[in-house]
């Protein structure tokens, strides 16, 4: 069994932002030279999501509202006591997921026609993490 | 190590629809032969889930008046502007979850009492795939 | 590929409640002596959560706040009809997942500065399971 590791960093402008970060897992995959095996992808930080679903502008926008409408920032969170203002961000992580397993087949990701990896950050503008590691042969 | 694959196909004849899955992922593991490793089963469709609870006609009730209550089928999502009327599929698939990985012992699924695998359909009524992963030894 | 399996046994005191397994997968980590490779936390039953998340008392306080609110458990279930009461708790678990799966590197948890795995019970006050299957080499 072979495996391999690889951290991808990112920094948003924005307090909430979604990146597709799929050609950079890709490039992990091809560093990897493993054929076979499963791909582990992980925000390494509690107030982020990898997640996958569609690149379409519009449903990006649909996430946003959803979110916010249902877990918004400004709401009165016990986790804001300790002097953090990221509560929402807590809970807006897990409605969305933490990580993603990839099944790899034949050197690629072995994705329907429309899967596409997503970083979701809901308390960015700093630098933060995400995981990529592939076991398989 | 040993790998292997198989796609599970589906057509439901409702938009949303919950099935049990289980058996046809019991069967893939008996085809693989592998005894000991993680069993990856995935959503190849952006508009469906995968999970995991119970077989139970009343719960299956409440998950989807759950759904379609906070997510409606026929509120204003900016997905729809591309011409389709699945923006509530996306979001609903993202509360319920892409994909689950399973522990295989002893050549089968390593489940509590109650633990049934579900494909769940938010946007049906064409064909479309589950993803079966197997690696281990 | 070597593969270990452990199960982690809890009974909470109260219906709901937020219990941090970290140190317990750890351990199990160490008896597997396995150094590369996946580690696969799941709940065995079908009305709890493992997640990953930071371990801040007010931020659980916000956790249980913000499902009871969303799912509460005096709401009326089809799935009680069975003459269960824990309808909720179904519903409770999806949204805060079933399982994590976390990379193996160089013999620990491969895990950002905050990131800590945690038990999340909604409805407990009995025996129940969590299982850790870790594969690798």
């Amino acid at each position: 069994m072979k495996s391999y590791r690889e951290e991808l960093w990112f920094q948003t402008e924005s307090r909430r932002e979604y990146v597709n970060i799929t050609a950079q897992v890709e490039r992990a995959i091809q560093q990897s030279g493993i054929q076979e095996g499963m791909v582990l992808v992980n925000a390494m930080h509690i107030t982020a999501s990898v997640y996958i679903n569609d690149d379409e502008v519009g449903l990006l926008q649909d996430y946003e509202r959803f979110l916010e409408q249902l877990v918004p920032h400004s709401a009165d969170y016990q986790h804001n006591r300790t002097g953090e203002d990221n509560g929402d961000a807590h809970i807006k992580r897990q409605i969305m997921g933490r990580e993603v397993v990839v099944a790899l087949t034949k050197g690629a990701l072995d994705f329907g026609p429309w899967e596409q990896i997503f970083y979701a950050e809901f308390d960015g503008r700093r630098r933060k993490r995400v995981l990529v590691k592939i076991i398989g042969e």
